[in-house]
């Protein structure tokens, strides 16, 4: 069974970035992948909050967070 | 051809917990990963400065870096 992989971003350049480079290089084989855009599904930020998100862009592993580099606080995104 | 993909580190437990998730979550039939331990191989913090690497973890996928939260900064392992 794959892990779940979730990629959170708000769509700013430093995500972008992000996005296209480390999340799309994750091996397909092991992780199923999801991207979510907050500043497009705020209502998705209390979600990446509860998983311990503080800042885009974000990646969810196996349910631990790693914030990646720094786009924006969460808080900006409200 | 694979592309190169170099993961920097201090062994400090953020970057401990960041090799084991995203460095290994790479697809490997696409990168070539070498793991860094600039703690040990303080002659490659030059190497490391000179690719954008600012602090550790962090991890160059096709020549740009990108810091994954935050254990040291490169100028306290020098």
């Amino acid at each position: 069974m794959k892990s779940k992989a979730t990629f959170y971003h708000a769509g700013c350049p430093v995500c972008i970035s992000a996005e296209q480079n480390i999340a799309q290089a994750l091996d397909p084989s092991r992780y199923e992948l999801s991207i979510i855009h907050l500043g497009e599904f705020k209502d998705k930020i209390a979600e990446a909050k509860a998983q311990g998100v503080q800042s885009v862009p974000a990646l969810i592993l196996d349910n631990q967070p790693f914030h990646i580099n720094f786009g924006a606080a969460l808080s900006d995104l409200a």
